[in-house]
């Protein structure tokens, strides 16, 4: 987006649509007043001259050509003939603040005239936004409360949900004292998309952080291809999406798809190219603060100590780190005995360590407890419990210098956190004490622990920055609407998977000779057009072990198979195999983030035990090793009690395989899914019994639908 | 506790170990007189002769009879001293603050004075705890910093820790102006127990909700014997448990055992009891200001309406909604109707319904809604977003009086939510209007949606309230070190539940007997005392069709028996039983909470899958149809996939006559498990393979070890 630079640092603004009788336009106006906007405001509206002492223009013709951006605050249909003559009047950036432009299935040819304008180099934020705030050259283009003073900072914020930005903004900016760079409500993203937006920061230097609240990202691939330079910057990306589990329903038709929605895909996108997606905006807001704070530490440990004041403190930091994954680091014995002698006797030196409220008032004792805990290998963070509540903290203060004192002179990753987030205003003094020293001060313990999880995301994101993490947008292949078992089984042996040998019976006496040829037992299965869940409909037959069951199933299969409405007489024969477990692996291609490949459990577990593991496609040997590892089954596949081991390694080539042959063949199918897999014991290898595709329908779903607020 | 009005009421109060230098004793006379406490304050300390204005007498042997209440800030070895004079001068009441009675393993010999006291009568509360305060009678015998005005009202707080508790009590009497009647830290509980308090609110007319912080109970039946009072008279208990995961790692032993840690069974416990358990502190408070506030209507329906001023909002409530557990009411059609007629065309009317802004700007397009809202049937909760921060609230006051008519006129749960916990204080003219119509004012959208959870188990512990839950203690056995598995079966056999036939051989030649009367297959498993695991060291020959086979398995599992070091020549000989699914039951006999029953999927996935399901005995066959049901793998058994339906019934029950066994031998055992259970087709029965017990061992831990702070 060239015209960036003119929507977040405009030279003089126009904000179209302010009323003397208050509202967004005037709300506008009164906030890039009060934050200090350098530049020129105007506004545009015919039935004034001037509005909230600023000149008013009756249209966007008469403005001055200093106007590099303007504020839209008209209702929808004025506001694209505004934008289109704003665009022949050579502005190249604006603010949509209206909505109405396809939000609810209202207003499609609106938002079609947008688009086009951002297609021809209009940098368009909205529509159905709030604005945004560019702190550096104090652009408050925003139409909300905003609290003051608003102070620069490592930050950079874009939500697509202009309340869920601010209720990040806000209370980091106040009781935080958080700085902000830009803080970009991005309404629906029908011009500049939040990818658009990280683009542009990640070569602001002052910006460390950006935290994206996302309801659908509009261009991944464009995110995939911008973060291995985040990574290599030591910038942070994290992300919060807000409605996982309306966009869950959006998918869920294939049976690998009903077990994958696309959340589970964009979490695993999200993953593949360390952007560390938080689960609640709570979360959001406390890993902002940490990751904005804290040194930007590349070879941090993955495991915590925990200091608490308290013992109740103590046993829920172990509860809520255990619940996030968090490992608590092993104390050593040597640290141990130095503990023990500065607590009192009723203290606790297990980690998480109860360092009993005698750690507020004597600042010597808490300098030999770090004192230790430094000494501890594997560079672990340290997080200690403080209040900054406004009663019963003067303690506190000495407190907190000390901690201060720790982190500036160790250069180690310390925290501090506060039990609960309640209780009011906080003690600004502790606040910017810990804050100049590189210490984060989070809000409630539980989302305390879970940043600290983040943390080891962020180094492992860092740390594979030099390895190419962007996945090339495999080449669309020309959609199949109809696939053929032997012929998808010919595409995917020679991509490397095994499937199972298949012989094709029209009748009970070819079924009987493919008995011979095979040798017995064998399977018959029906093969039809559409046909998807064979066994529900009686038309597989398994283990028939001599030519008169054959014949019995081949006539029971074509009878079902009438009966269910598919006709025809095709049966697949395929000798019977067997393992020591049975597991399925499918592809996803979704439309915007590419081919996903997932991984379970198989049979009838599938659906129940919902034990499955979903990557971006294509596969490292490593990464599929990953996958199998994160099952539950894994301790199945692996021999537990006195079970055969499974062909693991096996299993990881078949994914690595798929994985290769979903990118190649990309666009061909919505999903395909190879279940059962029968695992066969070490060095014998895995075999897939069957092929489900799943085409891509006629009406294939849009994006997700889009919506902000 | 005859002494408990002295303890929380007391005429006067003497505080031992008050110093001129400040410290905890002279912070308990400041709060208690800064409350207003009405009756004398004196201090007991040989070095003064007045602190803080109070007289100072130089021992509790000189205390005016009038003193009914000493608090106790000296160190532990004196404490002891100083509660024997004191009880010995008639004082029944005591608040414990020191700390050096157990905990950590130092000071069990003042732990056990301490103890002696209280059997003799002596109320104490503690110790290793920071006092109490009693709203009504302002007796703030609290050493802790303290907030005030203090407002008198239902709620009743008893917290293990001080600390965390202060942390519920100090943000709800602030920033929510909740009203407490008390605020108890019991502390270490060696002489009040939770459950003593919680006996003298039920007596409380003023005290509707009963909050506990807990770490360990002590006294768990007296607990379910007080609960269906609770419920009768429509309080609230709501319980939040500190330091789960240590606890579970306590415990873990047996087969079964490993997967039920004593959290699940306190977990259980208190389901039966219809104590409302909530997983976090920040539920806690919400959870509390929500049973404070809300109507206690008994008629409430499962289901939530949500009503958001943002899309970004509503799409976040669908999620932590759905994370809760919570079902959204869908809108009936009409409903829609109505309240697309009111809304702005970009807003949304599925639940949760996208009002847009709008709705805070019109309180006309506000009762409207309501109006919709309020003619669904089933009587869901109606929680709708509003913010009382600081800034940008104007339009805020007419929405909360347009609520607050709403909930006064319609005399339903109404409830109101800030998205984000964060931001400042609140505006309290807006929280105190909404409080005066019954309209709780929760924080942050995740707890909120998760209090609304729990307003469904209130009701349905409430609606429970006639039938007596009270589990009577089941008459303690005598402890068997040694179990044997045909004894076991036996006396598992008279008690209704089924156990396959078992033979014994102690020769080739007896198992080839037993092959005989039984007919083949046979499973032959080696057994000798001790010899748990069989499988694992090979003494387990399933599936043996003739003579050879079962005279070969007995030589290898009397050789593999004594390869491992057990020895004996006795092998146990079974017909082979087969079915359509394996499970397993068993019997954990906790200590404090009594026998409680889990049953789950069987065979390896026992440990992979942790799918197990705990329930308190004795179990009605209506709670072991809802423990099956409440399996992943209840569609397995139900016959999912076109496989067999199990004997789902018979399984039900054998859970029932295995709740009765476990009742009628509490004491004797452990723990007892059935592994696996063979689940036969529907109307063919279960029956059990193997039996494990566990047998009491000799170092059998004391209760979890009590901590507070």
């Amino acid at each position: 987006m060239a015209a960036m630079p003119q929507l977040l640092h405009p030279k003089a603004i126009a904000v179209v649509g302010a009323s003397q009788r208050g509202g967004r336009g005037a709300n506008v106006i009164a906030n890039l007043t009060d934050c200090g906007f350098a530049g020129d405001i105007f506004a545009v509206n015919p039935r004034y001259a001037e509005i909230l002492g600023r000149r008013c223009f009756p249209s966007v013709g008469g403005l001055p050509p200093s106007v590099e951006c303007i504020v839209v605050a008209v209702a929808a249909d004025a506001a694209c003939e505004v934008l289109e003559e704003a665009f022949a009047r050579g502005i190249r950036a604006a603010i949509v603040l209206s909505a109405g432009f396809g939000e609810g299935g209202h207003g499609q040819a609106r938002g079609a005239r947008l688009r086009a304008l951002a297609e021809r180099g209009m940098c368009i934020c909205g529509p159905n936004c709030f604005g945004l705030i560019s702190l550096k050259s104090s652009t408050a283009a925003f139409s909300g409360p905003l609290m003051r003073p608003l102070r620069a900072g490592p930050v950079a914020l874009v939500s697509q949900s202009g309340g869920l930005g601010a209720q990040v903004f806000a209370p980091l900016t106040t009781d935080r004292a958080l700085g902000f760079s830009y803080f970009v409500s991005c309404g629906n993203q029908l011009g500049a998309t939040i990818e658009d937006y990280i683009e542009y920061f990640l070569d602001d230097p002052d910006v460390t952080v950006i935290a994206t609240i996302v309801e659908a990202l509009q261009n991944p691939q464009k995110l995939a291809r911008l973060a291995p330079a985040a990574h290599a910057r030591r910038k942070s990306l994290v992300l919060f999406q807000a409605g996982r589990s309306s966009a869950g329903q959006q998918l869920a038709q294939s049976h690998t798809g009903a077990l994958v929605d696309d959340s589970d895909i964009m979490a695993a996108f999200l993953r593949r190219h360390g952007i560390v997606q938080v689960a609640t905006h709570d979360e959001l807001v406390e890993t902002v603060e940490l990751f904005a704070m804290a040194p930007r530490d590349d070879t941090i440990g993955r495991e915590a100590i925990v200091i608490s004041g308290s013992g109740g403190g103590a046993a829920v930091a172990a509860d809520v780190l255990e619940d996030a994954g968090t490992a608590l680091a092993p104390l050593q014995a040597s640290t141990r005995e130095r503990i023990e002698s500065v607590l009192p006797e009723f203290g606790s030196v297990t980690n998480p360590i109860d360092a009993t409220g005698s750690m507020y008032d004597d600042p010597a004792l808490l300098q030999k407890l770090f004192d230790a805990i430094l000494a501890e290998p594997g560079r672990p963070v340290i997080a200690a419990s403080v209040s900054a509540r406004p009663i019963g903290n003067a303690h506190m203060h000495g407190f907190a210098a000390t901690m201060a004192e720790v982190a500036r002179a160790s250069g180690r990753t310390i925290v501090a956190y506060q039990y609960s987030p309640l209780g009011g205003p906080l003690d600004q003094e502790i606040v910017q004490t810990l804050h100049a020293a590189g210490v984060p001060f989070l809000l409630g313990i539980s989302n305390a622990m879970r940043a600290l999880k983040y943390l080891g995301a962020r180094r492992d994101a860092w740390a594979r920055a030099g390895r190419s993490m962007a996945v090339p947008t495999p080449s669309r292949a020309a959609a199949v609407t109809q696939w053929d078992f032997l012929a998808a089984r010919r595409l995917l042996s020679d991509a490397g998977v095994a499937v199972v040998e298949t012989g094709v019976a029209r009748s009970a006496d070819e079924a009987a000779d493919l008995l011979r040829r095979f040798g017995a037992p064998v399977a018959l299965k029906g093969d039809a057009p559409g046909l998807l869940h064979k066994s529900d409909i009686g038309c597989v037959r398994l283990d028939c072990r001599d030519e008169d069951a054959v014949r019995r199933a081949y006539a029971v299969i074509v009878a079902n198979m009438r009966k269910a409405g598919f006709g025809g007489n095709k049966v697949l024969v395929q000798p019977m195999v067997s393992g020591v477990a049975e597991v399925h692996a499918g592809i996803i291609d979704d439309r915007l983030f590419g081919p996903a490949i997932c991984v379970g459990l198989g049979g009838v577990f599938i659906e129940i035990l919902d034990d499955t593991v979903t990557e971006m496609a294509p596969l490292s040997r490593e990464d599929a090793m990953g996958m199998i590892a994160a099952l539950k089954a894994a301790r199945i596949l692996a021999g537990a009690r006195g079970r055969a081991r499974g062909d693991v390694e096996a299993l990881a080539s078949l994914l690595v395989a798929l994985s290769a042959f979903a990118a190649a063949h990309a666009g061909a199918f919505r999903a395909l899914d190879l279940n059962p897999i029968i695992v066969r014991p070490a060095g014998e290898g895995v075999v897939a019994v069957d092929i489900a595709v799943e085409p891509i329908a006629n009406d294939a779903p849009g994006a997700a639908a889009s919506r902000a607020s």
